[in-house]
């Protein structure tokens, strides 16, 4: 039997290092080229939404992460040019800082202090408050 | 640019009364034809998941739900013999008794006050038991 036609499934991830620091890539391909963004991506069929989460964050910034907390699951039929894809976003909170290294599908990976000031593509600016309130409940080290 | 293949998108929801009854339907159709299940269904291209979950509620039973809250997102490879879904799945409490109506996808539709005891479809007993702690945090009538 034919599964209907639904909207793609993505996964992105917001990765805190202990001084509250994001991890972000610079995009190198539309949309958003240039610009800061979530890592994630496309589910596969036949991973899981956290596998390919896990997968996702270790492909574009060499990164194992450990725990992952559902945030939300975004769906705006306008949030993606490309057509409607729908991500579930996890959050994950490393023990320790660790060097991140650009994968094929990055211009460069970065930890990202001042995240709030930063033009973010798609809507992961929205994710990443929702993460931020999710994870430190407001009360992160602002700088 | 056309989107990678991914997991097809469902919704599902958990929608108890007052009286701590659960809205399930009879299913018609394989997989779990006779068996109970929680209302639900595809997402459409074009309509977010919280859209897709109220209109698969008024489809399937007849009743419109107001605020709705995120479960979690259920994405196993096996759990559809149909092929990979993966379901958002939502939480909602209405505020009054409602009598439900089946729609053509359903045989029938109730509200299910033993529903522990039940079997049922899927794994939608464990979203039915991961909603109970959300939305009741485990302090529930329990009959």
């Amino acid at each position: 039997m034919a599964l209907p036609k639904t909207p793609a499934l993505t996964t992105d991830c917001v990765v805190f290092d202990p001084k509250f620091r994001v991890l972000l890539i610079r995009r190198k391909n539309e949309p958003f080229a240039g610009s800061y963004a979530l890592p994630g991506g496309f589910v596969d069929i036949g991973e899981t939404v956290e596998a390919a989460c896990r997968r996702e964050v270790l492909e574009e910034a060499g990164i194992e992460i450990g725990e992952l907390r559902l945030v939300g699951v975004y769906s705006d039929p306008k949030r993606d040019s490309r057509g409607h894809t729908v991500t579930v976003a996890f959050a994950s909170v490393l023990p320790a800082e660790m060097r991140p290294k650009a994968g094929s599908d990055a211009d460069g990976v970065e930890w990202v202090a001042d995240w709030r000031n930063q033009g973010i593509g798609f809507d992961h600016a929205r994710i990443l408050a929702d993460a931020e309130r999710l994870v430190w409940g407001g009360q992160g080290n602002d700088p």
